[in-house]
């Protein structure tokens, strides 16, 4: 086997879901996945945990809801009893098209989805977390090789995590200490308010209430944001290829925008609701393992030197425990990147953190 | 899609599992039974059950039982409360290699067998039903192409159920009335006493206690076997390749043996307990779609026109239901097949029920 793939199934098992002896797990195995599982089983195996694996396929679940009535019943017995009492799920995705639910129309999906709230809900009561092996239909959706797409997945998971949690500790730290956020870079100059937030510093371990795989990001929930920002790195979006979107806020709200592609897009998001209209999530991008956009969020919003925004939906984890009803609502979360390793600047309460990709503690500029 | 896939599928969830609206259903996915899942979670989604569906992988168990330290943690919450409040579980088998479990040692695969019996027994208490989808690898193992074992496997799938389990009922009738079983052949003269006991028609359906498609054949437990039998089908037993055994009864007991080949494997059977040397089941096979010995005891034991003689345990289902307890006790049951369609007769109390492969029934010789 694929030494990487072992490294893959160790790290997922030991950082990132912290299993143990006698842990009921459960392994969700995408149709691609089943290398990945194979190793991943025999971790969870000389660990002594509990394996129940579970079959992911969008083929299965596309000719499951087309041929249901539409009318599907809420959180079948059997399966919301699994996740109850499941301690740990790791999801291992890795379809072989990521098309295949394009033909299901998005009101079953949703009606199959609302009717599953319970068992969802089940699942991420867990030491959940989701990762992806990397598959053909990924590369071909990166426009990459496989084997070169490969090399970019592994160096994006086989990262010494615990060094990198620790440097992202300090950019939580900075966040934590602060009240306002500035971005400036070209066609960018953007303020927000982080005034009484919570930054999380997502290492890709459930110690962390990081649930990705690879992660590497510290994220927070701003408010209060004005002023211009640019986001130079492609996007799908709804299935939308969208390009070079400009954003104008006034008084933390969207008051103009524009993008060279598929701009219409954008505009159907911000109409979605109030809160659309408002960010959810301010995220700075440390994993450098990641060095390029292969449109796959997984991977693309933890890409080392760039900075996300997302529109809409705040995560609770950004608020102080007894204030976590003052995140912003929305139906939606939209990430957008923008790319901050050249000619630009990220500053907290007016100093430097972060100059043309270059960390204050990593010494390239004066403090 | 190929239509046999479908076909298939629609045999399996309403004729051979019964599925309703409403019913909770595990589906077990083979590595290599993706296509007959899709069309299995189309027929579940049409007729509205809900669909749980795991991976069955020989890869993973491997993986996982060499990893463990072989002690391991009996009936996981987690599993056994997901086939505790199942209503149905279809195993579609499937893998991709038949040996991959040749590695695992014996005393691993028995302790893991052992740490599972209450999730084992959770999942016979449901509608359970197990059944095949032809691969490649059971295609090499039937020494056939993939395209040939298609066809074999379909033709003894994709039978009209209905119209053969009505057949099977007088075979069943025959049975039930008698009181004495006489089977002669080439090297062939052994009598049976079936009195008191109660036959069951194997009909491919939960709704006549039968748990496996393809199905066909009607069995009951013989006791006070006299004589002699020889079995001219191959068979493989533990592994190896067994041929022409001969077997001599007397008082209900195996008194002398021989093969052609592996003798020492029958040998070996005789010697477990007390109880593998008396025989715990007589089947008369009725598949008629199954016309060859493809080393898979699913198909070969209900091919039609043979006869099977199993050594060791005998079924339950057999005896009248207060009863079950006289059943045949031992720690194996071993099934060998034989050859009636030419120059044999099967006789009930003296009466000849089938002749050189012709019942009764088809007139094919005076009653």
């Amino acid at each position: 086997m694929d030494p990487r793939i072992e490294a893959h199934a160790e790290i997922l098992v030991d950082w990132s879901a912290r299993v143990e002896a006698g842990d009921d797990v459960v392994v969700s195995v995408g149709p691609d996945a089943h290398e990945l599982a194979v190793a991943v089983a025999g971790a969870l195996g000389e660990r002594g945990a509990n394996v129940h694996a579970t079959y992911a396929s969008g083929e299965l679940g596309r000719a499951y809801q087309l041929a249901h009535d539409g009318d599907f019943d809420e959180d079948p017995d059997h399966e919301l009893a699994l996740y109850e009492r499941a301690d740990a799920v790791l999801f291992l995705d890795g379809g072989r098209n990521t098309s295949e639910g394009s033909d299901v129309p998005p009101e079953t999906r949703e009606a199959y989805s609302k009717a599953r709230q319970g068992v969802r809900e089940a699942r991420l009561d867990t030491d959940w977390v989701k990762t992806v092996h990397p598959t053909r239909s990924l590369a071909q959706q990166a426009n990459m090789s496989y084997a070169e797409y490969q090399e970019f997945a592994y160096d994006a998971i086989l990262r010494d995590w615990e060094a990198l949690a620790a440097e992202m500790a300090k950019m939580k730290e900075v966040l934590d200490d602060g009240s306002e956020v500035r971005l400036v870079k070209e066609d960018t100059d953007l303020t927000m308010s982080i005034e009484d937030r919570v930054a999380v510093n997502s290492a890709a371990s459930v110690a962390y209430d990081s649930h990705n795989l690879p992660s590497g990001e510290v994220f927070t929930a701003p408010h209060a944001t004005e002023g211009e920002v640019y986001f130079d790195v492609p996007m799908t979006i709804r299935g939308e290829r969208v390009q070079d979107v400009r954003l104008t806020f006034e008084d933390g709200e969207v008051v103009d925008y524009s993008a060279a592609q598929n701009e219409s897009v954008v505009g159907d998001i911000l109409e979605t609701d109030a809160g659309a209209r408002r960010l959810g999530e301010l995220g700075v991008g440390m994993n450098r393992g990641i060095d390029r956009f292969t449109d796959n969020v997984l991977f693309d919003e933890k890409m080392g030197d760039t900075v996300h925004l997302a529109l809409g939906r705040a995560y609770g984890s950004n608020f102080p425990p007894d204030r976590e009803d003052e995140a912003n609502a929305s139906a939606v979360h939209v990430d957008m990147i923008t790319d901050v390793s050249e000619d630009s600047v990220l500053e907290v309460d007016g100093e430097v953190v972060q100059r043309d990709g270059t960390f204050r503690w990593e010494g390239g500029f004066d403090e």
